[in-house]
């Protein structure tokens, strides 16, 4: 157990404990950016902890908001456990994260904190998205900024303060670093299979969430394609009809485009931190999951 | 609208906003100790803003873990608009107060955020209480400290710190109303009926929640009382078993009992504030309620 995860442990008692292990935490994005940008900092490990913490509280809501049974191939908490747990464990790791900010200074506390608030009211405008087909571009980046970037944002920020450095040029780092992110997390229900990702493929569209690629290919498709495409949502995808909607996709030009996009968003990041070995390491890991 | 209330709408834009008035707000008795506490600084308002920003959050997560459909006799958020939004705007108002909470010295920041914490873990325990006929007193006074006591408490605390006063008599004053608070709560869901309550009298029971008083009674009953006890756990109660059984408190002195206890509580908490008419008048506004 790496010093994050065993901070992270110490926050909490069992039974509240046992429920860290039962939540897949991923790549921990966040908890590497933050000890890359302030690695000369003693609290980079404690900022990380906090922030993954939050992290696991927003998984345990988003799950039962987003209907998600499943996560990284693992049943959800709300599944195993119940969704009146899944709120209880959330509200408490929320909590205790948020009590944990106070060894910092206030700049970084509101910081974090601001983002919780965009974070879950990214969560609110992304089940307002979903309830229609929804085929604006800028009300999509508005709430995956708010939902997915606003904490991978904060993180960069609250990092270049503990560690003195430009916190401007940073949050910028940050918030392209999020978007790109989620961009690519939006292609990769697409593209990869249902065995690679743990979940079905084009899982989102049968969620309701119409991505990047499927806003851009909505608006070049013909009447008959549209149609089609609309018919999908909120609908389990048979496997014959993915395999379509999919080849329609890359045909349209609607996947090289939010590849370019997530692209071009990765490079100016890069941009950013130049001489940072590590930075342009995690840029260049996502941009490698593009391919 | 007072100046708290308007504060809080300022928070929040629409539609977030319009959620404030569909949660019942109650006395709010956090606002006047910290308005009472606080009188001279300038920024009671809006550390009472914040505490008041955090009940309404807790309330709307409550109902859905208890499945309290009605609150002061309006339909629980999660009924009007499912249990999905109402976590969402929980999270959202959460969060929201605890950015606010960075304009406040970390001290209070963390006195706050901690009893958030407690008050989380508070309601976890009392789900777990719930599953089965709590008969432990110890345990039961545990968890109503957290769930209900600790953010009085750390609201007391709070505003003792902002008015430059004794922080450990105020804490230790708001601990005793909030214990006392919900032991007159308690024992209202057992004495007052249904028209008064805005829900159906001893609702606790049925919900699960052995109080006080049915914890003391049932230590005193005989087998046949404590078997047809146990009988109405978790049940909706018919109206002539709701008689018996409160006639049947009343006369083991349960009832008597948990009065004794809430008025020792207030009594000792009237002794720390001996000086201060507004703080007695809450604690007497407290005790008013027993009769």
């Amino acid at each position: 157990m790496n010093e994050i995860n065993k901070l992270i442990s110490g926050f909490f008692e069992p039974p509240i404990r046992d429920y860290i292990d039962k939540i897949p935490s991923g790549k921990q994005l966040r908890s590497r950016l933050i000890c890359a940008i302030a690695k000369e900092s003693d609290k980079r490990f404690l900022l990380s902890a906090i922030v993954e913490t939050i992290h696991l509280a927003s998984l345990l809501h988003d799950d039962i908001i987003d209907d998600a049974k499943t996560r990284r191939g693992a049943p959800a908490v709300f599944v195993t456990d119940g969704a009146k747990k899944a709120i209880m464990i959330g509200d408490i790791f929320y909590a205790t994260a948020f009590s944990k900010l106070s060894a910092f200074d206030s700049a970084i506390a509101q910081i974090i904190s601001e983002a919780v608030a965009k974070l879950s009211y990214g969560e609110f405008l992304d089940a307002e998205l979903s309830k229609s087909f929804n085929t604006d571009r800028k009300k999509y980046e508005n709430m995956i900024y708010l939902k997915t970037s606003a904490l991978i944002e904060a993180s960069c920020e609250a990092a270049a303060i503990l560690a003195g450095k430009d916190r401007d040029r940073f949050r910028r780092f940050g918030a392209l670093l999020g978007v790109a992110f989620q961009t690519i997390d939006d292609l990769l229900d697409i593209t990869q299979d249902t065995a690679t990702l743990g979940k079905p493929a084009l899982n989102d569209l049968s969620e309701g969430k119409v991505t990047l690629p499927l806003i851009d290919y909505y608006h070049t498709a013909d009447e008959n394609e549209k149609a089609k495409a609309l018919s999908f949502f909120k609908k389990k995808l048979k496997t014959n009809d993915a395999k379509r909607l999919r080849a329609a996709l890359y045909k349209s030009g609607a996947i090289d485009k939010s590849r370019q996009y997530a692209a071009a968003l990765l490079n100016e990041a890069k941009g950013l931190v130049e001489n940072d070995e590590e930075l342009l390491a995690a840029a260049e890991s996502l941009i490698s999951r593009i391919k």
